[in-house]
């Protein structure tokens, strides 16, 4: 009554095409200013929370001292709002607002390149960022050696104020441009994000993999189960068949920040974004403030297994393969490297009882073997030896990640 | 830029003309099993879980031993499911199921009175329950006499399989049958939640407090943030305001569950829902699992300066004096016994950055001094000492309930 079944259904899974730069070969990790500080750029009144150069110094210093970087997340992400409202007058050059960032950005790649860290960039493939400060439109070339000039290895390339019908275009010559500068740039752009909001065409996954590093897909994630649910079920359709066929090393479908260490994620909703993030080779961009963090919680999203999975160099989209109860109970698969499969399950409904059981043959999960060894990633312990059929332990707003090996 | 300011509305609030029956002099406060464990009656696969005598007696002993009990909750309530299928042929009872509930209803009352504990019972007005069990209709006596047989301090009567036009006379009915056993027993009534969804037009609760002891309003929570911040928009608009009017000592709208220690909510979401359902003066029933809550939650839910709040003798329901930001940032205020005012502020947005402040002048909250000791209710200490303007650090999915003191 409580007990449902998998049912199956067919997976494939292409070869990709991802853009050769070298970069990416795994999902990049790091920390991400935008979802926990957006656009606050008073400092008189919010010192410890404005968009500044002190707020990304005192996380690069956290990132290091804490644990994060030892655990794999190596890059310091700017967002939006780092600039002035005009570009030089004499050099064309976007410039950021020299109150927040009195030492300028060569200095803050270099504090961060210091410390063993990447350091990320924000502009806006249009004529203006999504906050209204200047876009790379039309200065593609100077913004590209700006950057490269600073010292920055990786660039955000954001939607805004620029025609979806122009992204073909728009986004390779930025990426040429950022080729051009010869420092190797990872490449970031928000362009399927802006095609599959509000419109049932998809984006074509294959053709964005050969141009941009990663690709920020569906709605901005939210501080909310809604939002991460929302993300799910639309990851969970057609739209993530077809990004798995276009994903792998080089070139990475990106899901939005994890928002686990903010206010809105229960425990067990933040780990259930982390292992599923794992599964589907998004990147890992914590989006919270690692001053304040819960210990639980950082240690939670340092959990090497789940890492481990993330990062395997088979570089692999998960894929779900059932939904079940109206889609509130996924099931979600992950081939890894060495013959092991990632196995997620996830209960995204509100409206249940307490702990119940799920169920899915060994052969619906496209496992080979008759039995398997079930390795419990969250607990990092051995969970439970299975033949013909894998029963895991759900609740609303719960989930499980394990892994199979023979 | 961050910093909201308060726009004052009117508020009015009249007498009320609860229930007279000496019971619920404040919002009663116990653990009701609904949220957490729901219909399930399968104890083979499910023993910890199903609806039964062990799963009461369990909380029973978890409620005294855990400070529950000392804190305040006092009630253990059966839901739905209690149930067999049909009443007894020869005396025409409903009954327990006497494999989940061998020692029967009257043995648990007895256990659950030793510890010093009231017990409340389930039924529905109607044909049948909710999950399709023997209702009350047609049965009224009978019914309220087994249950004064069995020692029960409390009826819910839900509103399932029943004409809502039928509701005034059926629940009046029912209630005369309790007063007619002549035992005190509270009365829970579902009469607005079944007007409420879907309709324009709100319940008459002047009438329902004249025959109810609790009246359940609006939608069911569920385990998530979108339910709560739903019933606290819907809270928070005219119903509330029309509630307000009819309650009072004798007579509580109720909000339904406490979720927190559940699955779903963020420590300070479930913060927000404690602190919310303690000004609006909601019965506070917990709808968790005592046995597995987090000892961080437990404290929090037993919070004494909030119960106090909760408690409070002069028994007004607090209502929203402000709505700002798309009603994503509420005012609340409920005024004490002692003078003193309670003002609870909350942001249940998902959409937003980090901390900003709140701002609300005195006279506005309706205080009626020049200036205020502001004594922090979670943090058990006090705060600040204002003059003028209250100023109150929020943030996505956070909340403060400050209590003001001359």
């Amino acid at each position: 009554m409580r007990v449902s079944t998998l049912t199956v259904f067919a997976l494939c899974v292409g070869g990709s095409i991802a853009l050769q730069n070298g970069l990416a070969r795994t999902p990049p990790m790091g920390w991400l200013s935008w979802e926990r500080f957006r656009c606050i750029t008073d400092c008189a009144t919010y010192p410890d929370s404005c968009i500044s150069e002190q707020l990304y110094m005192a996380h690069a210093d956290r990132m290091v001292a804490d644990g994060w970087l030892a655990a794999g997340y190596n890059l310091v992400a700017v967002d939006d709002c780092w600039q002035l409202p005009q570009r030089n007058a004499t050099t064309g050059q976007q410039q950021p607002d020299p109150t927040r960032f009195p030492s300028g950005m060569a200095a803050l790649a270099k504090y961060v390149h210091a410390r063993g860290l990447k350091f990320q960039i924000y502009s806006d493939v249009g004529t203006a960022t999504c906050e209204g400060l200047p876009g790379s439109l039309g200065h593609f070339d100077i913004d590209a050696k700006t950057y490269a000039s600073w010292g920055v290895d990786s660039v955000k390339l954001d939607g805004c104020n620029a025609n979806v019908t122009d992204f073909r275009k728009l986004y390779t010559e930025f990426g040429r441009a950022l080729a051009r500068t010869g420092r190797p740039i990872l490449y970031a752009c928000s362009w399927p994000a802006y095609i599959d909001i509000g419109s049932t065409q998809l984006a074509n996954f294959s053709e964005i993999a050969q141009v941009c590093n990663l690709w920020r897909a569906y709605d901005d994630v939210q501080d909310s189960s809604s939002s991460l649910y929302s993300i799910m079920r639309w990851w969970g359709g057609k739209a993530g068949t077809a990004m798995a066929k276009a994903s792998g090393p080089g070139g990475w479908s990106d899901a939005d920040m994890l928002i686990g260490g903010d206010f809105g994620l229960s425990f067990s909703e933040a780990q259930m974004q982390f292992g599923l993030w794992a599964v589907i080779a998004s990147p890992l961009f914590l989006g919270n403030d690692l001053r304040r963090i819960d210990p639980q919680v950082a240690a939670m999203l340092q959990n090497p297994a789940v890492i481990a999975i993330s990062q395997d160099s088979l570089g692999r989209q998960g894929t779900i393969v059932a939904a079940l109860s109206n889609n509130d109970v996924q099931w979600w698969t992950r081939p890894l490297a060495n013959g092991d499969l990632a196995v997620f399950a996830a209960c995204i409904s509100d409206d249940q009882g307490t702990f119940f059981f799920s169920n899915a043959t060994l052969s619906a999960l496209g496992w080979p073997h008759q039995s398997a060894h079930v390795f419990d990633t969250y607990a990092q312990k051995p969970l439970a030896m299975v033949t013909g059929v894998l029963s895991l332990t759900l609740a609303p707003n719960l989930s499980q990640l394990v892994r199979l090996h023979h």
